[in-house]
């Protein structure tokens, strides 16, 4: 059942909307479109049995039927860049910053291939306490200054509250990374900056687990929410990850919010970037976020995967023909 | 490793060699490119130790390095079609044949589609015993007249040894289930059968798997094996299973066999069949599986995946344009 | 929901009932216990709204409850053994039949041990065709001799339907392995001869499918099936596969039939194999099939996991004590 | 390959070993017995061919054979408390800590079960951000008033580092929730505190990353580690999360860390617990932590998991036979 609130509706009365659907056992997603709040009810209409919300105060309509009803679609601006539009949105960078010259390196032929937006990890999560951990504050600095002599936006993951403000200070958009997506803390931290907010699946994740962490950024009133699937763990030992292709449709069908892919984490060696690339562009991604090095072969966290520059262009190119089939552009 | 070996190798030759590996632990694929076969250690070549086989008999060659080896792509022929070519190979039609009537209308709309492969089932493999079972024999009839009136191919699934002649009878495409993907006697009848081969990937099965079962056939003598994926079992429920789009990348890795993708049985509903199909596409499939019917709502299985044919003619639509985009054509 | 029919129901009456809860897109679990048949509802008893099965003819009462209503313990007899009565079902053997002599020093030590059923492969349905095949009807034929040399019941696993006929002449038990837990022929064909068949689980099947699996059996009239946990396929690669201890409890709250574990197929080593078959029994498994052979380290296949006879006596003596902590006996 | 090195190796050579096996690529996990250094090489001893340690500085000596090597069993000592010994460690309390009175009357009838550690959640981290949150700093106070009112420890899982303080306040145990097994960030800040840590496993963490999750505390200086297996996530649905058996006995043999096994969260219902505790014991576990609630129909959350103090002390009594069969006691 989606509930369709009057644009009059006041707090109190979709807060009593919901706890009335609480009391049935079931969740609510909220989305917003055109100024009426909507409550879709998950979990099961069966349980509601013959109750409808008809007499509620604040209720204009409701509808049983989802089928045809998809969320209105959402697009997060940021310096110009219209992410979830039909241009779609292509970032790349290294997992790492490794140093000054290789940031500033990428950062001129990121400018040549046209992307607008740098990503670039400065302090690393790894799995194991023992390998490196990036460089911290003074990584993000160099980003910073290397996106800024060439034009290009930042994005970098957040791993902590106490590295919050930092991040906030030198990127354009928040990355909450796949081991975080449950922290909870976290994401209500970012959901109350001002900035943009990559929000990576967790590997563990269902579609709806994903969601139900984007709506803890949304409602500390941060509506720039960017999903990013980047693979989830199977039985499958030929890749490092599954890509769920298909939650980019499952998404879509139960939020508005733009969705990009990372294909580099999931991908045994780069060679299985470009496949994975157009294949996500062609199944309604947004985006694509991607492994690029000046050097892969030196790269001091995952080398197999990131690619070169010539191959990041040369994939570039493939992605652009996709993007007109799907009636997009690069 | 790979090794070649001498176009005048014999079969005694050939398995010394495999033995000889066999003794470090390791597995072989073996495929045979412009009459050479190759034998590809699996399981880590660093088992090998510093060991070659350079001096072994009927051994042309060897390479440690498989980064940059593409197995040489297979074509299968099948009635002027050549699966795994520059041609999308596009299949469709109904999960189970129903009637004679409605097997007639699917043929007719498939012509006017430009499809050139029926799929029906005949004798539906059902997970529980009480389910709908299939018209047997008097499907594939049905199945093949109405292909014959329309000038089409069929494929249909041989669900056991006792159904393989009348398969092989009215079909020119047997195709394998997953269930049955390691059902090694089954596999072993339709490797000695003159028919091309469709094995679905198992549920469970790894990629590696997957080519295990396809060896089983190719073995017997049946060079004809396409390859089908359909999807794995994953934690997560927003679809029935998860298409697992890199396997397309990994299979031709691995092997030059054509592999097609199946999207339906993994979608929770036909609208989620454009998305998977367009991405299988991008991401190197040689071909589609789509299940449609004269009218899905009316389909006594899966009648939510099912497109109606005119679904089916828009998807082709889009479906040309990343063809296009990818160099090929429907 | 659970519809009790009366003693008196005829066939038409009963299937009357069924098709009805099918026509609300529901399933059917069929026991039956003290000669009613019992009808279980799966899918869900809230798509059956208000209706009530209360005026079908035939219908003798039903209960929406079915927290406490523990389907009827079943037990299967063969050759003396009760399986699933408080003395649990112990069978041991290798992998694979190698060689007379190596088969009657099992039988020896298994006699010694007061094991009375003896396991042993002959057709090995290995995932790669190049592996070893087994002896094949020779080799049921030393079980065979062994076993009535020492006064043991036999178990093979029968692979297809072309051997089902040696191995009915060889085996007292017919083992239907994980691979073909839904080639539904097979099963039908075990179900129509009076032997007992152990069915093991398929690594990707839920316990849902494998009770299906059962039903397929069961409804060609043999009643004598044993479920064989042995552990499901997940992204954990420490083991071999995850025993999925719950399934013992799954099981038992949705039918009465018997239940093992196989815990050498999952374990990496056999160092793993005692906790496994200790946590088994006291999760209420009726009993533990064990792979052991008199020189693991000699053994043709999974040698890391198979037992030597001094280990298995060991374990034996530990089962014991948690057997008796559970009330039952070794 | 397991490095041990001398009693008097130096922080810098210890470094100097590491450095070098990750040169091959390859990890290492560290543990100290009896003074000595050990470093187990983890990711295949393969990679280091011929080389060996032995002519490096500070170390002792190598074993290539893990086969017999156990890693020395620790234990944790807490108020009185020896986790990890004979004496199994016994858990239980609510989820979430409803009200004062509730929490009194569970401390009670756990004293009267003869438990000596309760838990209570007070920071209910939520998959959804509508749902009960906990009640705070208060709940943790009144969960420390009524421990000590009848004796007992508390435990209370940290959601994060801002909470951290009150936790370490009132709480003689620290849990990290599966959600936060790689907040790598608040490992290293309990790692900080001189209060024992709980550490539960991920819903898909690898025994590997769980044991890299618990190096980050152990590296801090706090040795006191409990590790707390309570389900994977996999295809099956018949359970919540999929009791990982065998990885009591994984993480013994790759560590000495205590574990203990919390079955609520995976049962579907409280019906399952007793199996999945008994079979828990019988695999090795150190201990377990069960969800307990004066009125579970009234729970505020997972209300069919928890058990009565009726079913609790019934369960202890099951438990306390296994116990007595593995040379243990409650």
């Amino acid at each position: 059942m989606i509930i369709k609130m009057k644009r009059s509706a006041t707090g109190e009365q979709i807060g009593t909307v919901i706890n009335r659907i609480g009391e049935f056992g079931l969740g609510i997603r909220m989305t917003i479109t055109d100024g009426h709040t909507l409550l879709t009810v998950t979990g099961g209409d069966d349980r509601l049995g013959t109750w409808t919300p008809i007499h509620m105060p604040g209720v204009e309509s409701f509808t049983l039927d989802i089928e045809h009803v998809l969320p209105e679609k959402i697009t997060v601006s940021v310096g110009g860049q219209e992410i979830g539009s039909d241009k779609l949105c292509m970032i790349a960078g290294p997992r790492i910053i490794e140093s000054e010259e290789r940031i500033f390196a990428t950062a001129r032929e990121l400018h040549k291939c046209g992307i607008k937006i740098m990503r670039g990890g400065s302090y690393s999560p790894n799995t194991s306490p023992y390998a490196f951990r990036g460089l911290e504050s003074e990584g993000l600095r160099m980003l910073r200054s290397a996106a800024d002599q060439y034009g290009l936006l930042t994005v970098s993951e957040v791993v902590s509250l106490a590295e919050l403000d930092n991040a906030a200070k030198y990127c354009d958009i928040l990355q909450i990374g796949a081991r975080n997506m449950q922290n909870y803390r976290l994401l209500q931290a970012v959901g109350k900056t001002d900035k943009p907010v990559m929000l990576k699946r967790g590997v563990a994740a269902t579609v709806d687990e994903w969601l139900d962490s984007a709506e803890y950024i949304l409602r500390e009133g941060n509506s720039r929410v960017i999903l990013c699937e980047r693979g989830i763990r199977t039985f499958e030992t030929a890749t490092k990850s599954t890509i769920d292709i298909a939650a980019i449709t499952s998404v879509r069908e139960k939020s508005g919010l733009p969705v990009i892919v990372d294909p580099s984490k999931a991908a045994p060696h780069g060679r299985f970037v470009p496949s994975l690339s157009l294949a996500s562009v062609a199944a309604g991604a947004d985006g694509l976020m991607i492994d690029a090095h000046p050097n892969p072969a030196e790269a001091l966290s995952d080398s197999a995967q990131q690619l070169s520059f010539s191959q990041l262009s040369k994939l570039i190119d493939s992605v652009r023909y996709i993007a007109l089939a799907m009636g997009k552009s690069v």
